[in-house]
């Protein structure tokens, strides 16, 4: 019965796995976003905004039902039938406009593309089903000094918007080298590459599990198989004693130096051709790095670095976060991966069937700046604003004239626009509005034409503190002529 | 037959009516936007950024069909049966924030949100299906002094992008203004506010009109209808000729000054409270703007102005560029609105049940980005990178070092990575991405320990430019060491 009295009221929710972000969560993503746009801008990458709509057919991949294509995406058809969907990374996008416009942009085309990406996924805690990347593409450019570029730019690009040399790593593989030693273990073929396809992406998944699995469940999944906790098995690959000892191997490969990694593979690679040249491209990078000055400091070989991703063909990489943080349970924990990418030479060819080499980055943004707000490197909430309160709402126009003035100086300043009648309630709005100051102008100072500051900072001090000594000195309330009014508000402000 | 060879290649193509955005397109826009919200911030605005996506429930409005409620959004049903759609404005949004968040926000709640929307129309030329909407609104104050603030505001982010004083005005006109005239004209009868809502919809639509239909063709619209060019009937109010001549009598009362225009209005409502009632609020907003020093070189009162949303319920306002261009037929013509709003008191309602007194502005991001680019006023395409051309690759690594050395001056520069065997490429390719200076290592130049640097803007004046004359003291290419590439770089630059 409760529920007819209002049969047609609408309720004010975001869907479900959708979020707001106020205030200083917009700020300060903007801020990190801008810093790292200007890294990107100087190594030469121009900035590409594609639309957040594209055909289903563009984007491809998450296609396993032709006739009602929303399996991880959200789609919808169109009046003329065709299917379209928000995007759910900014890398297909950018393999469509590398197809569409072939023979405009420049060769290489280095771009960076930031906004809102869409997965139609069930939400969970902290997982959203809108979020932003941040990513950085060369198309066009074969040579593994793109992939060295894009390495030493995210390396600079961390450190500038504030995490600090050492507390990063940038980690470096080569897919190339797993094929050489998938060839050695024996489940790669070079002359038949599509056979021992399914085991390969189960040796896949189980290296990349190392660290949650540990070297008995990974050694499980590339046998038999895993029985879990929960009793759910898990088929493995198959590969023999000897076999899985190969690939052991090759994730214990990293030693303390890249020369000494780069040998430990080379021997493990042993006379694979493809496995011998993704260990000479490692081999150069790490020198092209080193060249420019990114050390082991920043940058390693290191042969644990897989990626999920099915497209990677060559060098992919990872930036780690080092220093601990705290989990939910008090533990510590290293705050681990915020970015991760790799050459995938594969994509533009959907569309032109020429095959086009590629490689690039892409920052999760809300880990990074995650990241930020445990070290304490945002800015915060920053400064609210002023609040002339209103003590006689015929005198509005002096209100709103003090305002102007303030603003006309550089400063934050709005005059109260709620009800003014209980004057508690300004105080508390002020209060809400983190305002610095609060400016008051009854009759009796309009008639001596001065005004009243309340320094809201220092009250909220000594609310805090009991005692008052060390702000002993500073008045929290002031009397100056109107005429000195943004003088002495910039002066409580320490401007 | 042709097809069969490609059967699965899909298109590379934005679908119909979006589009992509490269380069200095995405960096003016954001320039323009970052000094909006600037002005925005220091009136106490905060930033509101809400998903893209939000329930068709809760957005509104756009439903004439339930089952498939997409005339005019993009909708699409989530798997547990709710319709989604994208946000077609900033305003929906808002009012649902505003709703959801009324324990937890200020109130009064200032905000601003920039950022794209999506309509599902047919797309027309220069008609896009996602465009950005830059929006200020103040949310929780009754008071005119919140509608004057946002005039203000408006007036401020205008002439701190770039659009002189004098070459625009804020057109600020009352709802409630018109609504008295309507009840003098007939067509409003204050006891039962629902009678005559078809003719009140019609005279609102015809007044928006007269500047492209004149006196005659708004006349024809007030009375029995007007049949247009092409044969079409459109229906008119059906107002006798005396109930017409109010009405225009309306659109003809803006005299030279605000007071002047006022006391016409006054005049023309009558006996009517609610007339009444807008003309003293127009009158109040007229004074506060004075006092702040917003005069009628910035912002008048205009009784043309009515905003053809139907939510506005008080004052309106609308910002016009008052140069001219020439269109695509090279006739001089005003460049028109920007930017529009007014007062919506019951938007929030829809959710609540409880009126919530709100006002704002909307700017049109593309149109004025156009405006600011008929007048010069962007920054255009910014430097393009400094070039390091490859012309020997076993010295990537030299290369490499270079642009390492050039950015950490900060220097935009990058090496070039395509193919490096034909040298007019590289040329080519730092033309197109409008290279300043294109640095040059071979052999020789190696042995000796220099750097040959091209002035490439040079280049291309000369390229102009039949005569040397003017340039003939700045030399073309000059040879420097290794050692001093920064240096003569940054020289050639002028920085």
């Amino acid at each position: 019965m409760a529920q007819d009295k209002n049969p047609r009221r609408p309720r004010a929710e975001t869907p479900k796995g959708f979020r707001d972000y106020f205030g200083a969560e917009v700020t300060e993503r903007k801020a990190m976003l801008d810093k790292v746009a200007e890294v990107y801008h100087r190594y030469g990458f121009d900035p590409l905004e594609t639309s957040a709509v594209e055909t289903v057919e563009a984007l491809g991949k998450f296609l396993p039902d032709v006739d009602r294509p929303n399996e991880g995406v959200f789609a919808w058809q169109d009046e003329d039938a065709d299917w379209l969907a928000l995007r759910y990374d900014l890398t297909a996008p950018l393999a469509r406009v590398a197809a569409q416009y072939r023979n405009d942009l420049p060769s290489p085309y280095r771009r960076y593309a930031m906004g809102p990406v869409w997965r139609n996924e069930k939400p969970g805690p902290g997982r959203f089903r809108q979020f932003y990347q941040c990513d950085a593409d060369t198309v066009g450019a074969p040579s593994v000094a793109a992939d060295a570029e894009i390495c030493a730019m995210l390396s600079d690009a961390l450190e500038t918007v504030g995490i600090p040399r050492g507390d990063y790593v940038v980690r470096v593989n080569n897919r190339k080298v797993l094929n050489g030693v998938m060839e050695v273990a024996g489940v790669l073929d070079p002359s038949d590459p599509a056979r021992f396809e399914a085991e390969r992406g189960i040796v896949l998944r189980a290296i990349d599990k190392i660290d949650r699995l540990g070297d008995t469940g990974v050694r499980a999944l590339l046998g038999e198989g895993r029985r879990d906790e929960s009793g759910d098995f898990t088929k493995g690959a198959g590969l023999s004693g000897e076999q899985a000892e190969v690939v052991m191997g090759f994730m214990a490969a990293k030693r303390d130096t890249g020369a000494a990694t780069v040998a430990a593979l080379r021997g493990l690679v042993g006379a694979s051709v493809i496995g011998g040249e993704g260990v000479a491209e490692l081999e150069t990078i790490a020198e092209l790095l080193d060249r420019q000055g990114y050390g082991s400091d920043r940058i390693i070989i290191d042969p644990g670095v897989v990626r999920g991703l099915g497209y990677y063909t060559g060098p992919v990489f990872e930036a780690e976060l080092t220093f601990e943080i705290l989990d939910e349970k008090g533990r510590k924990r290293q705050f681990g991966s915020v970015s991760g990418g790799g050459r995938y030479d594969d994509l533009v060819k959907r569309f032109t069937g020429q095959s086009v080499p590629a490689t690039g980055v892409s920052i999760g943004v809300d880990r990074l700046l995650a990241a930020l707000r445990a070290k304490g490197r945002t800015g915060g909430e920053g400064a609210g604003p002023v609040v002339v309160t209103v003590m006689d709402r015929d005198r509005m126009a002096d209100y709103l004239s003090m305002v102007a003035d303030l603003r006309n100086a550089g400063v934050r300043a709005e005059v109260y626009l709620g009800n003014p009648k209980n004057f508690g309630n300004q105080l508390k709005y002020a209060d809400k509005r983190g305002s610095p100051v609060a400016v008051i102008q009854g009759g009796n100072e309009a008639g001596k034409g001065v005004v009243i500051l309340k320094d809201l900072i220092l009250g909220a001090k000594i609310a805090e503190n009991a005692t008052l000594e060390e702000w002993k000195d500073r008045p929290a309330q002031v009397e100056v002529p109107r005429g000195e009014l943004v003088a002495a508000v910039r002066k409580m402000l320490g401007q």
